[in-house]
């Protein structure tokens, strides 16, 4: 904050307002399009928009924001609903991030003042811009904020959910987070986030969302961020295989840029992970958390399992837990030196003799044996090896 | 409009909005001590400040005008309450023009599509906005504006009225004028406005006010005015006599820059007027009509009068009609050629030998006889005089 | 100083340069036709734009100033090519102010470093601009600043006026002011300035000019000045007309707007001139100092003269002071309370006889007695006199 | 050039100059130490920063470019000198890009209206900049540029390079590249340049250099660069590798932005770039072409070789080509799928048997055969092998 501060103090006039920046925010290479097809080759099946974040700037035309939306100063035009489309030209689900309190808002610091007794920014601001939203973009996700202030009583959020699950024009797919007041994060919500970048190592029983960033110090972005402060490739996956193994979804935040564009190293790694997910996709998408989470043995091993059904109504929701396993995935993030895989929760089903294991992008199946409980592994050759930075092998019944 | 629209595309980018113009409303020589003096001595005794035009920026903090306001961009100060202080610390009364409707705001615009039958706006915006302005500035005059698109039953004008007659911190003092909806003009208020430069020519029975501007061509201020389009000090009396002689106040428009300054032009003028007041003012502030408005036989002299009652609560108030005149003032817009100033409505009075004439910042007491029915009186040398552009007699009775 | 600094710090990032306020001078409203004839109106003669001034940028398109110039930055037009045009339409002389010495400009502080022995910035910069503003724009005044850190040999000032005169496309026409280096001002020139403001009170050998300001604290345009602050029409006859007495020309400065415009005062200072030289010009145009310059008694009456010849060549020009008076005039600032002019240094040619004494801009004659040495003029009446903050009476003689 | 006036149009106002872009080059977040450090780690030996391109802003405070520097607008620095230090702490030699011609000075353009008869330009602009540039900050190299419109004889390039390996403060070190004049180019010069991205293939008998861009696109930053238009590892390699080989030295262009930053996907490549020469710098560093380029069995893989003696006076000299190879490299940018590597070209010395091969990076000797003329080594196993892209296998003596 005080670094802030002084960058203020070092280069704008004295007094220059958050406000201020708003006709700087241009969006001059905004290209919907062109975000689109990114997001769709780095293998991601949702997407979430920051609709209006806690400085209250909505990117939508809210018919409540006069003269402080993007339509009005700055880009000029509709964001969400431009994005909104090409997200689904190419398949995508679409969402929408929306802060429920807003930091300058006065309305809201007089409710506020009042110790949340009256509630005239929910019912004139909260609640006509979350209906515009949903009316007029038809979201598959709304992703909560900024609840943290005031109880779900203030900002009316059964009523808002029992509107959205009932009533509403997305009633039928329409899943959303926990943060609907305080107390409510973790209790209540189709996925639960907890706080910003959860992700605690061991199955939850409700589904959840990892929710973090690219850029380690940062959700929006900074124009002086270090290739240091951004996660390879490595640490990207080190947070999703994890989170998926635990039941958990990750939504992978980069902050685009004021101009409209998406950092060559943001797409870098979204297009990287295209890339693995291209091979591996198969042990991430649709699968159900295992028995064990990561290997007894070996931590750096995360195990996923395919079922006989799957609910895919929409891609955050919780699969049903009581049926067949029909594949187990070990996704292994270091190779061994000497190219064998040591596994100990796998050996009871390898001991069965009906199962066989395969490394997802590699033709056949590999060579291994149990020794002392342990299943010892014979992987490819590296040099033939298509994925990089992390492997998944699949553990299948023979076919008879 | 058109020559508006072409300036916009030659000199800023295309789509360049309103909205982004405020930033450059900068205010940094506003300094409301100097404009307090300024308006001191050009013999203002009341000042009214445009708190929000149709566009919606707020010049107050609007509690209901998150980040559009010159709180949060621009001048980042309480403009009017600045100005506020500066005038009453002069001795002036402080008043505020406000507009109803505007232009931009979807909240309104939204009512009007309903043909208004929806209040939202007047609601969540416009009384809130009112009340906050009445209660932090307590004004003396609320000059309303932008009332034609709808009747007083959606702007719940006779509510608000009563509100500030009865229940207002400004109950005792307030006046408002007679924009309070379609059809209100020229039938409620105060003081009435009809429209804009109103300047009727002849008694009416209900006081008014003429509004009207030194720049003939604008309220705001235009940085290419030229100066055959301001109003000189002749065409200011020819609009401010008639105007007193009628039973109308002035008020006189100038546009600040967004600098925060008064253009020196401006200045000149209101320092003129001041100067013009210094001696003629006795025969304009606290002054009712008389029986004859302009002289019969000399359209360029107009009378007021005095009365040995006058309800001084504010200055706009309309004198009670009922008492005896104590004194009669002839305001002549031209120097006869020959000095010699003939009137014919004065001609009964002046024949009953009880009355003398002085002029107004002149010693002693002027010769004058009637022929045929019209009074002629000989001027002092001109050379001697004090007023200029236009001078005052005054007939008064005689002091036993 | 100070002030300016603090301004800065208020309103301006840390380290903002003067450099980077040229793209702020738009010029956008810049009309040299109108320009043009309000100068023509003011009654002036000739016109004098500042070309450069000592900050360097050039209002010119300079072929050494690159990418500091109004036509690559800001205004992107030749100022100086559109106003010359413009001035000549309206049959006016066309001058330009050219700054010697440049505040910033790296090559002219190299040779001062050097105690002024280099002159790389005389050969590279100045000598070519100053040629390129001569023969692109073919002035007839040639006003030169900014020369006195160095002396005329520095400059090559000898040289420059030997081309000048010589061999340039001005030789018949140009004149030139003093300021060509350390004790050059008020030995060489076709006029003198002396410093600014120069306006000695008695009669100089040499044609001279007072160069002064209407805003009384600056040259250039201050967008907060104030009406205190800016020569009134009886400030401004104050300074020309005895300015014209003792045989000077009155060059009057006024600051243009970074839009291009002349603020309405100025403009308004300007025509209210123009007013009275239509009616007085005849006692200062062509006019030569006369044997008194203002009288003995009456300190607030100057004298002009006519003779019998005129060098008219320009009109900043020398005139021949060798030949017959055929008429004086006696302008006086100050109307006398019982309209008796009383003079001293015209009763003896009045004592001849043949000497008649009008009002310029009345008709007819003014009666007059000698009393005791002292002219008694009995002026027109006032009320019927056209000119207004100072009169001129003509002595003439009478006609057989 | 269509695209960038659209854009132009479309986001600026008309009118818009380069010019006027000056002021948003802030630069600040610049920060030298932090640029040099990654540029140690990016494994490069020397630094070319421009201090002038053809728009002719200097990014030094020029003596002869007032209020078009970088002193003076924009980031008001000396961004060469503060660059100078710091990669001179890193260790790394510093060099300076400079442009002969500018687009825009009027100087220049006269000069080339007279067909270059006349040389003021040159006098009294561009000499006494490099001079500043080598006097001021002694850069090791100087690459020229923009010469391609005159003559050496016009630009004074005899005279200027004699000065400089005869009398300036850098005789004793500076190299020069060979843009002097038309038709030098691949005649004089340190080292050869050729036309931009100059990469042949083939052995030249000069030294020289490829001067190629990350960004495929551009020399300059572009705010709107995708990252299928910058190059991937495999492309920088693909064109430094052959480079040394062909006895060229390799600069890679990446343009910083306006805010003072190396975008994260330059820092990245540059960073991956410094981790490949850590582990193969011992085959590309100091070393000489070899007899063959590349193998004449495999493209792929690209010779180099160390010899006795080394001239290190400076990393672009031109090696002496006379002594005894103590080492051969092969560099291969695919790795064999059976992880045998065949080469022919090293068949003649292999056959010797005094010598062995060993993989940069790792430990031990290779296994190698020799079938029908073709070596066949093989290789270790990829998933011990530490570098990336590509590999590097020394040939050298048995040592007894």
């Amino acid at each position: 904050m005080e670094k802030c501060n002084e960058f203020m103090r070092k280069h704008y006039p004295p007094g220059f307002t958050y406000q201020e920046f708003a006709p700087m925010f241009t969006a001059e290479f905004f290209d919907p399009q062109k975000w689109a097809k990114i997001f769709a080759k780095s293998g991601a099946k949702y997407i979430v928009l920051t609709s209006k974040h806690h400085e209250g700037f909505t990117l939508f035309p809210s018919k409540k924001s006069f003269s402080w939306n993007a339509m009005e100063v700055g880009p000029k035009r509709d964001l969400v609903g431009d994005l909104a489309k090409a997200v689904r030209a190419e398949g995508l689900k679409f969402g929408v991030y929306h802060s429920l309190y807003e930091w300058y808002n006065p309305i809201y610091l007089e409710d506020r003042r009042t110790g949340f007794a009256t509630q005239t920014y929910v019912e004139t601001k909260l609640w006509p811009d979350i209906k515009q939203l949903i009316n007029d973009y038809k979201p598959s996700v709304l992703w909560s904020d900024g609840d943290w202030e005031a109880h779900d009583t203030y900002w009316n959020s059964t009523e808002l959910l029992a509107w959205l699950y009932n009533d509403s024009p997305v009633k039928n797919e329409i899943v959303v987070n926990d943060r609907w007041g305080i107390g409510i994060p973790g209790k209540h919500g189709d996925f639960y986030n907890y706080q910003d970048r959860f992700n605690p190592g061991k199955l939850l029983k409700h589904k959840w969302e990892n929710a973090f960033t690219v850029d380690s110090q940062s959700w929006g972005y900074r124009r002086n961020m270090e290739l240091s402060e951004i996660f390879s490739m490595d640490q990207l996956l080190r947070e999703i295989v994890p989170t998926v193994s635990c039941g958990g979804n990750a939504l992978i935040n980069i902050g685009p840029t004021k101009e409209g564009t998406i950092a060559p190293i943001f797409q870098e790694r979204l297009l990287s992970l295209g890339d693995w997910l291209a091979i591996n996709g198969e042990a991430i998408y649709n699968t159900s958390p295992w028995d064990s989470q990561n290997d007894t043995l070996n931590g750096d091993v995360w195990y996923t399992c395919t079922k006989t059904t799957y609910n895919a109504r929409n891609p955050i929701a919780k699969p049903s837990r009581s049926d067949t396993v029909t594949a187990v995935y070990a996704i292994f993030l270091k190779w061994p030196g000497n190219s064998i895989l040591k596994l100990k929760d796998v050996a009871p089903s390898m001991l069965s003799g009906n199962y066989h294991v395969q490394m997802l992008g590699q033709d056949g199946y590999l060579n291994w044996q149990i020794i002392e409980g342990v299943v010892n592994i014979r992987l490819p050759r590296k040099a033939v090896v298509k994925s990089e930075h992390a492997w998944s092998l699949k553990f299948s019944l023979k076919s008879y």
